[in-house]
C-alpha cells in the first residue's frame, strides 16, 4: 500500500522502517530535510495516488493542528488522514469534523510501543468509521505486533486516543505501584537485596509484568538508582485521564495519586508544605527550617 | 485542690501557671532542677495528701512509661494518675491495668492548646471511669477555656487520647486543605494578592476558622513564606489515626494524604520517583536527570 | 446606588433584600414573573440610569452565557456587568472580552455565604479592572459582612471566581477532614459520645471553625445521622479546582480525595470494585459476591 | 528429602502434591482427619528423622502461634521450622526468638501462586539465616517455578514475609490501576468495546501483565461484570504494607488509595458521606437524601 507519513522523529522514523519492512511504500515528510523523503507536504500529497492515506505523527496540540490545517487544503474528497500522535481525544472530534467538511476521512490511532516498537510491533488503539478503519487494515497489520493481540478498533472517532490515554493512566499507577514497593523495601534493614526480590518476582507471582522486567533491567544497570534524580515528567495523557474522570464523575484515586507524585517530584521546594510549616509554627511554636 | 504535676516543659509549665492562677496548689516535678519545685518524684508524692492526684505531662512512649512505673511503686491505693501527654490510646489501656493492679486509678486526658493554652485555656478530652473523672473536675475546670466548650468526657480509658488523636488527624487534613489552596492561588498569574484573599476569608465564608486566622498571621509575617523550607514533621497522632483507621477498616483518604505529604516533604530526593524515572527511561527512552 | 439584578433565586433574592436594606435601589429581573420586579430584561435595562450596573446571579454555564449575550446587545458603552454566579474563571475571560468589544465593562464576583448571607453578609472575592471595581464598592460594601474581612479584590478578570473556586476546594477537604474523623470516632467502642466530643472541640482546639459549629448543629438534630444517606453532590467548583491544579502541575491530594469521595458516594455499586473482585477471583479463587 | 507439612488447606494440599511430584517425602498434618496423613502433630514429629524440617502452612495469627507453640515443645535442637503462611513479618521475629531459645531454627517464606501454583510453581520469598535457608533449598527448588526466577533469599528472618507483603501491596495498586481504567472506559459513550481494548493490550503495550491476562479472562466470562457486586475483601498484607510505610515514613499514596477503596466497597452506606451531606445541608440548604 502507498501512504504518506508526516513526522519522522523517534517514533515516526521507526514506524516508516517497520512499514517498509512489511512491503508498504511510505513517502515520509519531516520539517528536518535530513529526515525527509520529500521537500514539502505539497510534494508528499502530489506523489501519492488517490484516494490518499496520510498518517500524521507529530507532537500533539499546535503541531498536529498545523498539519491538519494544511492537509485540509491539500487533500481531496475520499482521502483519509490518520492521527497517530498523542492528541487529546477531544481534538480528534474537532479534526474529524474539519476534514469531513471537505470530504476527507479521519481516523485516530493511539500508538504504544516506545523504543521497542520497531522490533516488537506497536500496539494500536483505533477510533473512527468502520469503512475508514477497514481501508487502513494493511497498515495496521504491518505496525502491530505479531499474534492475536495489539490491535483494537475501540469505537468512534476519538475512541482510539481515549483508549490510549487510559492505557497511559493505568501505566502511571502501575509504575507508581512498583515504585512505592521498591522504596519501602529499600528502606527496611532486614531486607538485604531488593534487586533480587524484584528479579524473583518475574515468575510465579501475581505482579509479573513487562514493567517489572524493565524495573529489573534498570536495577541491573544501577542497583540503588543512585545515579538518578527522583524527578519525573508527565506527558499529557495522565492529566487528560484525570480530567476525563472528573468529567465523568469516576473516582481515580490511584492514577491521580501517581500524577500528583510526578508534579511534586518536579518542585524544588513544596509551597504547600511551607504553609504547613508556617501553621505548625503559629499554633505550636514548632521549629521551622529556615532557608540557608 | 492539691495535685502533683510531673513534667514542666513548655506545656507542663504553662499548665502549672494556669492551675495556680485558678487557686490550685500544684507541686511540680521536672528532671531539670531549675524548673522543678521538688528534688524528686519521691518528694512530690510525700508532700501530697492522700488520696493523691498526680498529673503526668511528659513525652509519650518511654518517658511516660518510666514515670508510670515509678508512680506504680510510690503511690497508694486510692490515688489517681492522669496522663495528659500525647500517649497512644493503646498505652492508656496498659497503664490503667498496671496501676489498677495496685489499686491506683488512671485517667487519660488529651490536651490541645499549644502555646495559646495558658491564656485561652486548654481543650480537654478525657477518658476513664466516671468516679475518677468526677474527682478531677476542679482541675479540668481550671485548665479548660471559659464557656460551655473545651471539655468532654469521651468514654472509657483511652477514649480521651483517642479523641485527641482524631482531633490531630482532622487538623492535618485541614492544614493540608489550606496549604493546597494557597499553593494553587500563588501559582496563578491572574491572582494578585493571595494574602489578602486569605484575610478576606476570615468573615462570611464557609472556611473561616482559627487555623485560617493563623495562616493570615503567618502571611503577615512573610507574605510568600519565602523564609521557610517546605518541610514538616509529624508527631505520632497523625500516624496513629491512620493506623486506627486501618484497624477499623475506615477509609481516611484526606487525612492519609496529608500525612504522606509530610513524609515526602522530608525527603531530599524521592526514591520512588527515581524508580519512575528509571522505568520511563527503560520503555520510552525518556531523558532522566542524572545527579550533579 | 441604582442597579439591576438578574436572577432572584435563593441567593439572588436574599441579596436583593440585603442591598435594599442598605439603601440601594435594586431592580430585579427573574424568568419567574412572581419573583421579578420587571417583565423583561429590556425593561430592566430601560429603567436604569446610565452608566448602568447590572449584577448577574444565574446558574453558571448556559444560563449565564444567555444573559451575557442579551446584555451585550441591550447595554451601552460605559455600562458595567457583574457576574456574581458560580461561573468558571475561564468563562469570565471570555465574557469580559465579549463585552469589552462593545465598550461594556465586566467584573466577576465569587460570592460565599449561602443561606446565612442575608443576615451575616456575603464574602466577596472580586476580579477585574480597578476602575470598575471601585465603581462597585458601594454595592460590595452593602453585601459584605460588617468588619474588616469578607471582601477582596483578588486580581484581574477571573481572579474573583478563581479565588471562590479555591475556597470551595478548601471547603471540600475541610468537610472531608471532619467527616473522616467523625466516622472513625463513631466506629470505636471505647468512645461513648462523639457528638459531645465534636461540641467540646468548639473552644480551645486547633480545629475550631464555623464548619465544626455546623457539624454540631447537625449532630444535635440527628446524633448519628441515621436519617441521612451517605450521598453527596458536587457543584463544579471542586472539579474546576482539581482541573486548575492539573493545568498548573500543583499536587492537590486532599482536595482531590474529597472530590472522589463524593463521586463514589453517588454510585449504587462501584464498577472498579467489580473488577477488583473479578481479579481476586481469577488468581486466588477468592469468593465473590454475586448479585441477588 | 523428608519433611512435615502442617496445614493441608487449598494452598497446603497443593504444595504437598507438588513436593511429592518432585520426589520429596511429605508427611502432612491437618486438623481435618480426612486431609491428614497422621492423627496428630506428635505423630508427625515422631515419624520424621532428625534433624527435622517442618513447614507450617496455617492461617496467620492465632492458628500459626498455636502451631509454633506446639512445635517449640515437640521439636529438638537442630530441627528447623518454616512458616510459609501469611504471617506478619513482626511475628516472624518473635517466633524465631521463641524457637531459637530451644535450639530450633526458623525460616519465613512468603508464598505466591494461588490456585495456579500447583501447575506453574510458587514464587518464594525467604527470610532467615543462610545456613537454614541452604538446608531447605531442595524443598524450595521443588516448589518454585521452573526457570531462573521465582525464588529469592530476601534477607534476615522476617524479610521473606516482608517482601511478600510488599508484593501484595503492589498487587493491590496494580489491580486498582486496571480497575480504574476499566471503569472510565466503560463510562464513555464513544468507546464501544472495552473488553476488546483490554484484550488488545496483551501485546505491544507498556501495561501488559499477568493481571491483565486475568482481567481478559474475567471479561470473557462476564463482559460487563454484571454478575458481580463491587465488593472486595482485603487480606492483611495490604494493611501491613501501609503500616510498615507509616513506621518508615514512606509515602504510599497509590497502594493506600487501593486499600481504602476496598474498605469503602464493603460499606452499605458511607458514614463519612453522611457527615458531608449533613454539612452541605447546614450551610447551603442543599437537599439531602433521606433514608427510605
Amino acid at each position: 500500500m502507498q501512504m504518506g507519513l508526516i513526522g519522522l522523529g523517534k517514533m515516526g522514523g521507526n514506524m516508516r522502517e517497520r512499514l517498509r519492512n512489511a512491503g508498504h511504500t511510505v513517502i515520509g515528510y519531516d520539517r528536518n530535510p535530513e529526515l525527509s523523503d520529500v521537500p514539502s507536504m505539497v510534494d508528499l500529497v502530489d506523489q501519492l495516488p488517490q484516494p490518499r492515506v496520510v498518517w500524521v505523527m507529530v507532537p500533539a496540540g499546535g503541531a498536529t493542528q498545523h498539519v491538519i490545517d494544511q492537509l485540509a487544503t491539500l487533500l481531496k474528497p475520499g482521502d483519509l488522514v490518520v492521527d497517530g500522535g498523542n492528541s487529546r481525544w477531544t481534538d480528534d472530534v474537532k479534526h474529524a469534523k474539519q476534514l469531513h467538511a471537505r470530504g476527507i476521512g479521519f481516523v485516530d490511532a493511539g500508538v504504544s510501543g516506545g523504543v521497542w516498537g520497531l522490533e516488537n510491533g506497536y500496539a494500536l488503539m483505533v477510533g473512527g468509521d468502520k469503512e475508514h478503519v477497514d481501508r487502513l487494515r494493511p497498515i495496521f497489520d504491518a505496525l502491530k505486533p505479531e499474534g492475536p493481540y495489539g490491535y483494537v478498533h475501540a469505537g468512534k472517532v476519538g475512541a482510539g486516543h481515549f483508549a490510549k490515554m487510559v492505557h497511559n493512566g493505568i501505566e502511571y499507577a502501575m509504575m507508581q505501584a512498583y515504585a512505592e514497593g521498591w522504596e519501602l523495601l529499600e528502606k527496611v534493614d532486614s531486607v538485604d537485596n531488593v534487586r533480587e526480590i524484584f528479579r524473583s518476582w518475574q515468575e510465579g507471582t501475581v505482579i509479573r509484568s513487562w514493567l517489572l522486567d524493565l524495573a529489573v533491567n534498570a536495577l541491573d544497570e544501577d542497583e540503588h538508582l543512585e545515579k538518578l534524580r527522583g524527578y519525573a515528567e508527565d506527558s499529557g495523557e495522565g492529566r487528560w485521564t484525570v480530567e476525563a474522570a472528573i468529567d465523568n464523575a469516576v473516582p481515580l484515586p490511584a492514577i491521580t495519586a501517581s500524577l500528583f507524585a510526578r508534579f511534586a517530584s518536579r518542585q524544588e521546594d513544596s509551597p504547600q508544605m511551607k504553609m504547613i510549616a508556617a501553621l505548625r509554627n503559629q499554633f505550636g511554636g514548632h521549629a521551622v527550617e529556615k532557608k540557608g
